[in-house]
């Protein structure tokens, strides 16, 4: 690549590569520790904080009580997956020296509503989650099963949902 | 309440009631379907469209290879989980009548990064998830732990990450 060219599908792979190249001569470098801060704003309304980016502004549809007014928090799930999925296709395929032209992540959760709504004590969460990935690349189908594969085998927000995470949610501080 | 007093929280326990009502007669309304669809749009750049609302932009560090113009994933689920604790508070402290003066959730995961790099083979997504709820609120100690309990239990983004999802990713469609 010349100093004028544009990286594969926009990746700066130095970057990574400086960052695996770090992690293996000081392995603490790949523990991170990533933060969002959340404000209740009304009703069902709140915002959430990371870093200095504009809030990311969630609700609830009106049939569940809200104000529809930004997507809810099980849709932000799906998003983070779909953009998790993202990366990882634009990580690997550049690692793979795939072209990318186009890709589109469709997903979809299932979710039953009585545990939340104090019918049930139950799974509140998801049950399921079925993810189409849409891909028009100049890769064979063999390297692009291969990809897909990687990409699968690595997703932080994948791992995330499809394991058990130890979630502790602690009341720190009340006051009248 | 009067037809022209703000409902407690603001929230709109009435449209909540009706849809407990209706799961009631008709168990089936409780199964929901959520959806959103993802487009990448170069180097770690994606954005996730959810029904009509404006997109939800996704980038990565310069650290971690990409141009930092926006939360990543692995944030984007901590600020889910955080908007769905929000919603779960104003919604059960409503039913129990406390009035929410002010609600901030702290949150903090932590990832090794080796797996998403290539560096190993293991869990690539939040080992563990911190969260440090703050309220103030008209409630008593005792109040406010039954509450903290209740929205716990019943949380569908927690519950989603506490516990193992079933996760389908398929690649569908491919052309060159």
């Amino acid at each position: 690549m010349s100093a004028t060219e544009e990286p594969l599908n926009g990746v700066d792979l130095a970057a990574v590569a400086g960052l695996v190249d770090r992690i293996r001569t000081e392995p603490a470098a790949a523990s991170t520790v990533w933060s969002a801060e959340v404000t209740w704003t009304g009703a069902f309304r709140s915002e959430a904080q990371v870093r200095g980016f504009g809030p990311l502004r969630s609700d609830e549809p009106v049939g569940l009580g809200g104000t529809d007014t930004a997507p809810n928090p099980v849709e932000q799930v799906l998003a983070a997956l779909g953009n998790c999925l993202a990366v990882g296709y634009a990580a690997n395929a550049s690692v793979e020296g795939i072209t990318i032209h186009d890709l589109r992540i469709k997903l979809e959760g299932n979710l039953d509503l009585r545990t939340f709504l104090g019918l049930a004590e139950a799974n509140a969460g998801y049950e399921a989650i079925a993810v189409d990935v849409s891909i028009a690349s100049d890769a064979s189908e063999d390297q692009l099963a291969r990809l897909h594969r990687r990409v699968v085998a690595s997703s932080p927000v994948g791992h995330t949902l499809s394991r058990p995470v130890a979630v502790r949610i602690d009341l720190t501080s009340t006051a009248n």
